[in-house]
């Protein structure tokens, strides 16, 4: 008697949830957040949008689930990171642009005004450096071969990783992203196999 | 007689144009392209709709009127560029957050489905890639003192210049844009007084 097991209940409203997110990470990469509706992500999973609010009773609580799946796919421990590591992050971000776009969008929209996921970014941006910061420092102590501090560098770090995702979502033909990476990469005093003439 | 002289009404409507240019870069600023509407712009400039509608028949309109506005802050002709210069505007970025977030929102919109300024962005983008080259040429020749090309490193600059921008905007105390940017300047090989302990 499946129906009313709450086990298999809880769990079909899991897989539901999870159907949604998916949903709504695609409508904001095609309209971005300010610019989906609930109508929308709804009549791309079958529901009506009363039972989408079964599941998520406001927009923001379902920006909220989509900002919890971003944090998921970052959850390497600190101490693992590496930096030839975050160049085959590059190359897997270069395989899934439909993902980098629902970001890449949140983003943006982030910074205006009253924006419900500029805090989340904020706060990830000051992790995020500090993270960046202990990788470098792993990497190369104090000082990097130029002479930056690894505090110095964390924000270069991290406003190339972004602003070569615009350069190529808009244009992914002329800009090659990883390449690009491993190019600043190269910068830092890394020499990850930087090709004399490449493609 | 200057109602109905022809010479003051151009002048007239073109003052209103600006005014109204003027309103939608803030309006944009505050809720992104998607959110902004005709109506928040006309309220703004004491207009109807309708009145707003006579100078820019469509929503579209006004935005190509904000970006020929963003191609004119950058009318340096290529030859005069020089990376000291590049130095200055990232300093001169800093004291006007107000437009920087209206063209990181409008980048940040520009990557999701079917935007109206993303052909924009798209060309800006390999336009300004090929003049930062030749700017890194004319400074350093066909080698960047680290090996790189001024090709390779061009989309590199361009990718600092706006990633700093999204995190200054999100967090101005944490972020010291026009530092950082002198920093990564000094990866490439210039050294444009590095302090050893900045603020």
């Amino acid at each position: 008697m499946p129906y009313g097991d709450p086990m298999n209940a809880r769990v079909r409203s899991e897989e539901r949830r999870a159907e949604i997110v998916r949903a709504a990470l695609e409508v904001i990469a095609e309209r971005g957040y300010r610019g989906a509706s609930l109508a929308a992500v709804a009549e791309r999973v079958g529901l009506t949008q009363q039972g989408l609010l079964h599941h998520f009773p406001t927009k923001e609580a379902l920006l909220v689930a989509v900002l919890k799946e971003r944090d998921q796919w970052d959850a390497v421990p600190d101490t693992q990171w590496r930096i030839d590591l975050l160049a085959s992050l590059v190359e897997y971000n270069a395989m899934r642009p439909g993902i980098i776009q629902t970001f890449s969008a949140l983003l943006g929209e982030s910074v205006t005004d009253g924006h419900p996921a500029r805090a989340y970014f904020t706060e990830r941006y000051a992790r995020v450096r500090e993270s960046m910061a202990a990788v470098l420092r792993a990497e190369y102590g104090d000082r990097l071969p130029n002479g930056l501090t690894p505090e110095r560098t964390a924000p270069l770090l991290v406003a190339v990783m972004d602003g070569l995702q615009y350069q190529w979502l808009l244009d992914p033909e002329s800009v090659d992203m990883p390449g690009a990476f491993r190019d600043f990469l190269s910068l830092l005093g890394e020499n990850p196999e930087t090709p004399e003439n490449p493609a």
